[in-house]
């Protein structure tokens, strides 16, 4: 591998600059650790004020550090930090780990420090991880850059955190569980080095089977997510998103807007890079050993093997819960089964042996079951006994799961009675859980990948018929008015493909009549005002309008209406539309996200959506899979495929105005919210029809 | 205490008959667990076969065994039970506990045996526990009847199990860790003391201060939903279902049978009477030890105080998920914090006092927030260090706890590391948690406890204008076809008060006329036939019929039509009902559930039912309180309670229909199923009027 960031984790020297010899101090620790660990290459600690720190030789400055060095780790107050860089820029450095705080996370002073630390970096070709870090630590060189205590076993988990001070007591919790790691990697704030960067460096790693990551903040989301969604491809990426409940402050301008809390673009980036979101500590690293030590299961049918009724119970709800199904075992398998088990014994699925069953019996069963036809996945549950060897079973049941390529995912029920068992199982690649629900959850984020990786992307379409310029000049004019009304909506739409109901803008009731000529009735009238932004919250919508002489009346009646009722509101006219047919409401939106961009949001229309937020999002640009997933992902979906005898909707016709609004929010970056609401759908081959839109531009 | 059940936990004298003297047996375990406890009754292993056992007296037959005793441990083969029962009786034994298997777990014949010992035991006066459990630990008395390994501390826990399987465990999960109990209950195939009756008993028992329950199946639903009640108004229960996807197999006949899973009525149940549902086995022990050891909340504002900000992120998050608040804090208060902490932490709300934060400091936050008016919840967050002693600051937790009375709920993340922190802490009864996301959970639902106790739980209302006697023939009527159809439902909702949309039926197109006569037009008509259940389905509604002709041209035309689509159905006429003005339309009906009784649901109506899955239940009868919090439950409540300027709707009609429907299902048992739908609701004071209805009886 020859990217940038290698030296990070196979440097051939190492300087650590700052050492100190009072073992009091982080930096003592770092040294500590780096000589206790099996890294082979060179290590310099780096203080004026030492001749020799743990036995080895301290070099007064950096200058004067032999070859090979091409790692430094900085532990030297902030304030001093950039000059340190400066020199080990000098010296030919071409990573440094900057451990020490009092940078960004205090305020503006730290912050231009940070930013004079990557300039220097930047300067001579320097990476940074850090600052305000714990350090790294690589698990096949031995490299060990922090000053946590222990140092966990070697395995196929690549690890990331945002937040330092987790580490420790991360490293505390997966100690002597055979919880096997590739990198354990603190970033810091990410002065360079980012998140992302070390998802592509691990995506690459042939040592790094899973990505594990906490991480609290995404900078450059659209980068996030085509790196992630690259690295996916090739191996899973588990992550733990903290800040998933910030609240939005913002006003609400749209539907879309309101829609879309600030933690959506996120999930849905996640979602479309087939990242695995979990929800907290326990599910990450349960998630996280199963696919690095086991296969992908090639379907969702899982059999339950048991000592005891009462877990396998909790286990079957689970695996209900997530979309695992427990099927039939094969005739073949119960004859076999029937013959060694106890005559009381369950044959069927959950296989319950019984108590006091021991390890040739899970054995029997789980070689049995490999040989299944019916069977993708195998837990075997144990609950122990005093009369239990359960180190036995595990051994039994490492041994059967090598008859076949299924995964198997035991749960031994208990804590210090099955802590061997424990080491046996996972020293062997076999997850093990204590509690009987956990399965569930693991196996639907295994399915869940399996299904994304199977799912072929197609590319994007090409869109026909865009007009740009006329789109240019609408939001050229609207720019001091920040936002657009269904009026100059219209237009924009229409010029970029979207089918729009027949209409036009009428300033007084003459023109409404020129316009009712010109389209032919029935018409629906709508009020025109930038101060009126739900028109029909304010009685602004009339409708079925069947002659010249009614609409001419109704002008008059509306406009007085409406300056009873809105006395401040600046009444532009009316805009006069022929009544479109009856067909299914949706709405379709756009708001922009700050990291991710454009989010695009499917939803059922009327008031339910507010009502039932029944909504999807995906980031733009969307390929025609996609869209057609984001209508079926909602209840409304189930309305257009044809719910309870109604006709088929048109469902290309909603994927094609999905992905124009998507292509308007690519071109046009100063579009901050965009929502076409209602669309009508019509039935297959009908096509659709906007009713109404509106836009919102950035400040 | 003077129930029955005494004798199982306060034995003066204890006989285990079969007791074995081999070391392999389960006898042997339970007569050297009697022997090790600190019980200080007298203890008789009882077997013709042996002189002594474990250096005690053994008797050949349990006549022979001398005064005191009133407990007998039941361990021989399950055909020979009946027998040792009746002597049992005979020597005047009050309880015993029957240990062995062989009985309704293995089939018919075990079946009969297990009726036996319970007919024996009902001449005898004798109570039982078992057969097929593994036996009950008393912690205040030290009787233990069990032949688990591994006595668990003692506290304010009472457990019920009817998995014996999963005891075993539940006693190493819990083991070393402070998390005490009151009585460790294995249940076993509850032939006589039920999982009910035990409630009841912990329910009385001082030292029981939350009841925690594992449960497959409670087979007297409407006692269990009365003791509940009781005893939750005393003490938390807090209960882990098994069986919770059980899907039933049953046919669809009517909207409230689809939605009404076989779950349901257990979930509605619990939530009625104040049982805290959890969804896994370490859910059920993190809310058991916050509710026995820590007050419950006044209120839902929280404050964190942390060592590190990641860990601190993830909890609020599970705060804000879980309807937890974080409020800014007394501006007295971060002075005080202030004054003492690092000048870069944080002193707003979550307080991030920074890494290698001390003992000391944890305890001046923990007291300094204690009197802060704006938090009701502390949460102190430890990730250690090398350089911290996670004790030390345990011990500053509990002495700054000790200075108020709000509930304090520590977060040490680790696991090897903070293992004697944690005996510490759960030692003086502050509960530890190891993940920074169980807070939020475990809050919620000691909140959702509190407010179902402050709940002032209002009688049943008396029901005026209830005629039974039409009802009754209605029903005598339709015994032999199974079902009502809305012809004949109609008068049975008119005679229990619920209004119906003028109408009837008409078996010609003249009738047909004649009704439009009587009742006036606009009329809606819709065809009737046992056959059809979903009318719309097929075409069989007509509406908006203005005049007498076109009811008669119509009335030819909708049966040649539905002749045509369903050739099989006997077609018996039509109903001519007025068109009732527009509402919102909802759903009423009532399932019945063979153990808890008559389970009503309130949803919204329409294909959205269906579609949404928006819909609450209750276990009749209800009261007027519970009925308006079924609505409020929904999403449809948000639309009659004025949602988006529609104007508030008649919640009092409809609380009426909900009640009236809970009395006609109670009054007559062999309603399996009674639907209203739709009922339209009107605005505020002006009613609701039901449009269609339908009836299942039992068959």
């Amino acid at each position: 591998m020859t990217s940038s960031l290698s030296p990070f984790f196979n440097a051939a020297g190492v300087a650590v600059i700052g050492a100190s010899s009072n073992p009091q101090k982080l930096s003592y620790g770092i040294l500590k650790n780096l000589i206790n660990s099996t890294y082979k290459g060179a290590v310099y600690p780096v203080n004026p004020g030492s001749a020799e720190i743990l036995g080895r030789r301290c070099y007064a400055h950096i200058s004067e550090v032999p070859d090979p060095v091409d790692l430094a780790v900085i532990v030297v107050p902030a304030p001093v930090t950039p000059q340190t860089l400066e020199d080990c820029g000098k010296r030919g450095i071409k990573a440094a780990i900057i451990i020490s705080g009092g940078f960004k996370e205090v305020g503006e002073s730290g912050s231009d420090l940070e930013k004079e630390c990557l300039e220097i970096a930047r300067r001579y070709g320097m990476r940074l991880i850090g600052p305000n870090c714990v350090g790294t630590m690589c698990m096949r060189t031995g490299l060990n850059t922090t000053f946590i205590y222990g140092v966990p076993d070697t395995g196929g988990i690549g690890f990331l955190s945002q937040s330092g001070a987790v580490c420790g007591g991360v490293i505390d919790m997966v100690l002597g569980k055979k919880i096997g790691f590739s990198h354990f990697i603190s970033m810091g704030n990410e002065a360079d080095v980012t998140e992302t960067d070390l998802i592509e460096y691990l995506g690459e790693d042939p040592s790094t089977r899973v990505i594990a990551a906490y991480v609290e903040q995404i900078r450059d989301g659209r980068r996030f997510l085509e790196v992630a969604r690259k690295v996916s491809r090739v191996k899973p990426i588990v992550l733990l998103k903290a800040g998933r409940s910030g609240a939005g402050a913002r006003a609400v301008s749209s539907h879309t807007g309101s829609l879309a809390g600030s933690y959506t673009a996120y999930q849905t980036a996640f979602k479309q890079a087939g990242v695995i979101e979990v929800q907290n500590w326990s599910e990450l690293f349960d998630v996280a050993i199963a696919f690095d030590f086991q296969p992908i299961p090639a379907g969702r049918r899982a059999v339950i093997i048991t000592n005891a009724g009462g877990p396998a119970a909790i286990t079957s709800d689970a695996l209900a819960n997530n979309g695992l199904l427990l099927e039939d075992l094969e005739e073949a398998t119960k004859v076999e089964l029937r013959k060694h088990l106890n005559p009381a014994a369950q044959v069927s699925n959950p296989v319950d042996m019984l108590g006091g069953v021991d390890g040739p019996m899970y054995g029997m069963a789980v070689s049995t079951l490999m040989k299944d036809k019916n069977v993708d996945i195998i837990l075997p549950i144990l609950v122990p006994h005093a009369l239990t060897n359960s180190v036995e079973v595990a051994q039994a049941i490492i041994n059967a799961s090598k008859t076949g390529s299924k995964p198997v995912l035991p749960v031994f029920m208990g804590d210090q009675s099955v802590a061997e068992a424990r080491i046996t199982l996972q020293g062997n690649r076999l997850p093990m859980y204590v509690y009987p629900e956990t399965p569930g959850l693991v196996l639907r984020k295994m399915l869940t990948y399996a299904e994304w990786r199977e799912q072929q992307m197609e590319g994007i379409q090409v869109l026909n018929d865009i007009r740009v310029e006329p789109v240019q000049k609408i939001l050229d004019d609207a720019q001091k008015a920040g936002s657009l009304g269904e009026a100059q909506t219209r237009p924009l739409l229409e010029a970029y493909g979207i089918p729009v109901v027949k209409g036009g803008f009428a300033a007084s009731a003459s023109e409404a009549a020129h316009l009712f000529d010109e389209i032919g009735g029935p018409v629906v009238m709508k009020i025109v005002s930038p101060e009126i932004l739900h028109k029909s919250d304010v009685g602004g919508i009339r409708l079925n309008l069947a002659d010249r002489s009614a609409v001419m009346a109704e002008y008059d009646r509306l406009m007085n209406d409406i300056r009873r009722a809105k006395p401040d509101a600046h009444l532009e006219g009316v805009l006069i539309e022929k009544m479109a047919p009856r067909g299914q409401e949706v709405i379709i939106g756009m708001k922009r996200d700050a990291g991710f961009g454009p989010l695009l949001m499917f939803g059922l229309g009327g008031i339910y959506v507010e009502l039932f937020k029944d909504v999807a999002f995906r980031i733009a640009p969307v390929s025609a899979v996609e869209a057609h997933q984001m209508i079926a992902e909602t209840r409304a979906g189930k309305l257009l495929t044809g719910f309870r005898g109604s006709a088929k909707a048109d469902l290309d016709a909603v994927v094609n105005v999905i992905q124009r609004l998507g292509r308007i929010s690519l071109d046009f970056p100063q579009i901050e919210e965009i929502e076409v609401n209602p669309l009508l759908v019509y039935p297959e081959g009908q096509g659709a029809l906007a009713l109404d839109g509106r836009v919102i531009l950035k400040k």
